[in-house]
């Protein structure tokens, strides 16, 4: 607890992931008194053609 | 608001997607009365070996 | 096949969620050639504290 | 781009998740390099009888 | 890892609950090898009235 | 109902998908009551880049 999932584009390297890995844990620790082993986060990496915002895909943007 | 995710068998080309998401925003807007803006749609594409109904693999169906 | 989840604000009553399902079932039949029984929908009815954009909480708007 | 989905233990008051809102949008726009209108946030709350760890409920540790 | 979540209709006991994670923690140990501390449920209870198959609530039917 | 998703790490075969499929849903029916045909099963596959346990991604563990 918490258990967090970050939906974002895909193409993101990983040193993005890590570093943001570590900033979301530091402020969910912060926040909610817990400690960093509480802490579980999925990236789920979102193609453009997977995603849509008022009925056109990103892809077609 | 609303998002919505659908899961659906991999191998579904774009033209799909594309048709797919118009549809399901146009109607959330209809019945929910909200702008296209507010919809946002996420497709998550599943492997057949990844997806079992009543215990069996559709890959092995 | 599909699955669709979707989250809307809470307070919808249950006939704007069966015209709902109704509409995006039909859609998803005709767009991915697939049987109603083949649909299967979630709604996920989240409070507007639980929900933010651009970091606020929809409540706070 | 990002949404982020935030599981955590029921029972958080609102002042909780106002800040954990404003904090992790800030951080998401620091490294992902988007503005703060990209970042969607749904908080579930989770009651201590509907999560398990090591196969225990957490009502029951 | 791994992560298991299980929407189901609400109203099931929490003894119910404690079985189920149990079983299903205990499975996934042994088919995946790895130890009970690593697997975390997440039960998700849903109402009748916000589930569809077919197009139709199971509140309706 | 239920619907079961299980976040695993990607990399496994689908002898171990089949045998866990099998056995989640066997388990399933034997607590809940419920039909095979009413278990759904989703496995979705995540690398080791985009998990995080305490701030670091399993891929730098």
């Amino acid at each position: 607890m918490p258990s967090i999932n970050v939906q974002l584009f895909d193409g993101r390297p990983v040193e993005i992931k890590r570093e943001l890995a570590q900033a979301l844990t530091k402020e969910a620790c912060r926040v909610l008194g817990c400690t960093p082993e509480a802490v579980d986060i999925v990236f789920t990496d979102v193609k453009r053609e997977n995603w849509a915002t008022a009925g056109v895909l990103w892809s077609d943007k």
